[in-house]
């Protein structure tokens, strides 16, 4: 059987097996709770959204992975090898991507928040910088030109457009709208092209967008693109890209109506064929899309406690390693590494952290499960080992990473 | 002009002030973002606390403070000095309130999700072990008393009732509900009691109770007390502590309507007089209350970006600094260490972090504030550093201590 959504996770004879190996028999001897990532699952996400954007008659396509979601290092060369760029939003994160060997020529730096030091070491971390400045505002713009000239450099940068989606129509569609922090509105830029002195040490080489993430419905898409579209055409000279974001969501539970990789693909590519004579080089931000199903967070039973009619499933791995249920009330499956027979009953699967909201599931159903049984929780390879703390003075959660070998590493 | 809620904070002259300290001064060769701690708060709250617990006729109370609020190790022995004891929930916490010499037989230990080696932990870190294990389910006695008999030990615990309070009609108390993982509910007490082979490596030596925080009434304060009290009355031997947890909150918001440590003692006392013969020892756990208003988190402004009628304080601390905002969507004070003259207009204040949720206050009515300048988030000191993280691969927040003679010191 193939648990959907989940690339590499199946069960066979009631195991866990993640890639061809039984979860159980590898990881038996590592100390719960921890994060075990595929890379084979990776670089099958990776190669499918490449694939996609090629096969749609988009040329060159540079996808940046969008190191926020997980900056694992080991992930990270695996995906440098297959020539992923970087979707960057921090000076630290700038440094994890090099590291990683993935060339500056291949970095976009997105954030409201970017500092002069983190302009400056962007810029001068290659002769020519990163690709690209993700520009979230004209002050930025500013601070950027001004650290530019200081190092006696040109700095490449996209606009991003706020192209003031209706956020009311499209709830999980959050940070395209007027009043979020992200994005600069169209009036705003057409003012700053005016402007020749902002322009001395910068030069204009791409339009971009980012709308939100989990996208169930293209039309807010659509709509941004042809905003984008509509400037690009307005702009003296051609752009050499249009970035145009992330978003692209996983089926975290079976139920959510999502967008699949081939439609937003085609969109993407038939909005920019149909609205521009040369279609300039197309960047993609993926992160959630090519990490979310890669990894598991596995954790032990430490007792079930058992209270008139609940009954609450106690495991080690609490909101510190794996904040998304408690933030988001994001939905994850719990999956046992061992099945055991018996009829499903209603649980509770909650963490030893001292708040009501450590909890990974609420009146799941779920087969027979008892102390010291494994489970893991799945689809946590976005958003899990990144966000997590040490609050109650846990230690922070190791990461294993499963190589496409069949061999369990550590950074 | 002093700020209400903020215990060692005010203005003079436009200065914000910590203590007798002007903040940019005694700061500014600091690199934001950072918390700031002080001392002469904390232990002004301790006092507080404690004397009020005496002062209504309470003998002997013993006040464990309870780290997950923040475990810093300087706040701990300064606490430590005043004879405070530790509410821990983890052995990390165990450990870092030993390192800070409290003694074992000041600490107590709650949290649903114990596990062997921690109770191990905290049996052997002392002859007689910790003052008391909390317990929060027979299936966790279970365990205690096993772990105790393999050390030939015996285990002093103190059951935790669930007192099932009706959630609906308070709905900041969060822990006392039937359906959450806390506690015990009345009726397993009473059938553990008769059952004698648990009782083997244990001493039932007192009762405990939680309901949740941030209490705005204290009718199911209230109840739960007499719940408790109902409970030890038909216990074979006197206890020789009730535990009556935490809860007392802080006014983040001068509107929000909140239990004054006043009302808050002088209920505890009246209810275990008017309903016991002789009070046992009152065993409290205030977290939130003791440290909260002492610690202020300075950030510093990366730019403002205007966008229509939007403006965007945007600084250099973020979500992964300071999650109350963006997990609770709590409100917390909004300050200029300096004071700019001129009218006062509406601003979002946002982090650096790509998500919307990245925000520490929305439409809040601010004097000027230029870029660099440098602005303090307010009552930051509990849930603040200790559910902080490097997510976007930032730097972990560092915490400087102003102590009572001055002096400012890093951990």
């Amino acid at each position: 059987m193939n648990i959907k959504s989940h690339l590499s996770l199946s069960y066979k004879k009631n195991k866990l097996f993640i890639d061809d190996h039984c979860i159980n028999s590898i990881t038996k001897d590592l100390k719960t709770p921890f994060y075990l990532y595929s890379v084979k699952a990776l670089e099958s996400n990776y190669l499918n959204f490449y694939l996609a954007a090629s096969n749609n008659g988009l040329s060159n396509p540079l996808v940046c992975y969008a190191l926020k979601a997980n900056p694992n290092l080991s992930l990270l060369k695996s995906l440098k090898v297959l020539g992923a760029g970087a979707d960057i939003v921090s000076g630290g994160e700038l440094k994890q991507a090099l590291k990683a060997k993935i060339p500056a020529s291949k970095i976009v730096f997105s954030g409201v928040g970017k500092t002069e030091d983190e302009i400056r070491l962007a810029l001068k971390c290659h002769r020519d910088g990163i690709y690209s400045f993700n520009v979230e505002s004209i002050e930025e713009l500013e601070m950027i030109g001004t650290v530019a000239q200081s190092l006696n450099k040109k700095a490449r940068v996209a606009l991003r457009l706020n192209p003031q989606v209706n956020v009311k129509t499209h709830k999980h569609i959050s940070t395209g709208g007027k009043s979020h922090k992200f994005g600069i509105l169209k009036v705003d830029i057409e003012k700053s092209l005016k402007k020749k002195s902002l322009w001395k040490n910068i030069d204009l080489v791409g339009l971009s967008m980012h709308i939100g993430s989990q996208l169930t419905c293209l039309k807010a898409t659509e709509k941004a693109l042809k905003e984008i579209v509509k400037l690009a055409s307005a702009l003296p000279s051609p752009l050499e890209f249009i970035d145009v974001g992330g978003g692209l969501g996983v089926p975290y539970n079976e139920d959510h109506p999502l967008s699949s990789l081939e439609e937003y693909m085609s969109l993407v590519a038939k909005t920019l064929k149909s609205n521009m004579k040369v279609i300039p080089r197309v960047v993609f931000e993926p992160g959630r899309f090519i990490v979310a199903n890669c990894g598991v967070l596995v954790t032990e039973v430490i007792r079930i406690k058992k209270s008139e009619e609940n009954k609450f499933i106690i495991v080690d791995g609490g909101m510190n390693d794996f904040v998304r249920s408690s933030l988001y009330g994001a939905y994850h499956h719990v999956l046992p590494l061992s099945k055991r027979s018996g009829n499903p009953s209603p649980c509770h699967v909650v963490g030893p952290i001292c708040e009501t909201a450590d909890s990974f599931a609420s009146n799941r159903s779920l087969p027979p499960i008892k102390s010291r049984d494994r489970i893991c929780i799945g689809d946590v390879g976005a958003y899990g080992h990144s966000m997590s703390s040490t609050y109650n003075m846990r230690e922070r959660t190791k990461e294993y990473i499963l190589d496409v070998d069949g061999n369990l590493k550590t950074n």
